[in-house]
């Protein structure tokens, strides 16, 4: 399946007063890359709402393996894709790298929830459209 | 080794256009539950900057299941406990409570750093002081 | 018109790599400090959804002045109040101190939003409901 | 002075449950704007670290106006310059626009601050250098 790079600049706000990067900043890094990635792909998250009626993609699991620290200024590159469609449900691969070396490793599962029609304040799975998976196979 | 528990209301802001929580939140109220226990345990973030010369414990390895979603009023329970120190690293685990309901379980490994004392622009990790270690006991 | 008062501890992740709160987390406390002093009037910001059929109450000005900087571990006091109602609008002013001193001082403008009747993916301003003035004129 | 423009995506995670951007998000992205224009002119946060010394350029006042809300997926452009230069602050503007419209209006008043020679641990402001007045009047 096709892959997305995107280069990101860490700012000064995301740096904590050891001076590296806050880890949940970058699982907001990677939350926009899974945006990106779908958008790049043809179906970006407002399609998600208002084409496939979708509430979100949350996750329901994730790692991140930290190996090279960041400081405000330096340049990474957000290497993204979808590891594997499942029913309702699909896991995505984030690699960061900082020059030539590998940063962080993270993976994450995301399933696909509408309203539950019985029940409009709950939210339900839905199975992954054939419709999406297509535009991640032509990569 | 004792085990802090505290109560977090979610916030309007910790929320995404679904209406739950945008999970990169989840991972900065971790971060803070660490510190808590720290400082409970009797030697918060300052100490380990002031006393202990440390530049921080950063996160080298984290892993999050989420089971429940949560919206804003709502209120959950983090228990977080260290499970195991090694030399220069420690894990914590973090267990959310909704109600009865386990919601969310986190786990964290980090590592205790200081400047390099031949380069203080880098990270170098230090061995965990026998002292702190004590603190975490008594509980 | 009464008073909210609420302690806040600033966190790591709240600090900036010269150590002192990242300006942007102060506007996250102030939102939390107007959704608090909503809640504690009797009307919470879910409220506002279910019961008011309200969208939010988004910001349209906000200006701050801060000074006396805050660190990691320091407890601040924010103290909110609605300073006066338009018509479908109304003005909070946030007062920090810590320990007697003044440390920051905010206002903040927001306007009563709803779904446009004529477009849902509008947004429409909304009369200030009497019940809501009403619940803020107790104290 | 020279003026920087950038082009930003806002992101999922940018927006509130009105599905909106939830406004401290925007003040972070004021704060990465006045980064990039510091970098653009040829003087990054990193050099104002390290090649003059300073600890940050905290904000001391900011006012924001906002005019037309923005959701995940709108780009908008952020205009930003240096309006003036005082003794040891500047004071900088931010123009927003959508397509054509003035979406937000904001401005912010910042001081240079180093360490305090006689207590490391306070800041102390320092006098803008001439070399960097030099940097943004080339524009």
């Amino acid at each position: 399946m096709f892959t997305n790079r995107r280069d990101v600049q860490i700012q000064w706000g995301d740096c904590d007063p050891a001076n590296i990067v806050y880890y949940p900043r970058y699982f907001a890094m990677f939350d926009d890359s899974t945006s990106v990635l779908f958008e790049v792909a043809g179906c970006s998250k407002q399609d998600l709402v208002r084409v496939y009626g979708l509430v979100g993609i949350p996750i329901v699991d994730t790692r991140a393996k930290f190996y090279i620290p960041s400081t405000h200024g330096d340049w990474i590159t957000i290497e993204s894709r979808i590891e594997k469609f499942n029913r309702s449900s699909f896991e995505v691969i984030h690699k960061v790298t900082k020059g030539d070396d590998l940063a962080i490793e993270a993976f994450e599962t995301r399933v696909l929830v509408g309203r539950d029609p019985g029940d409009p304040n709950k939210l339900k799975s839905v199975a992954v459209p054939a419709n999406i998976i297509e535009k991640f196979m032509r990569g």
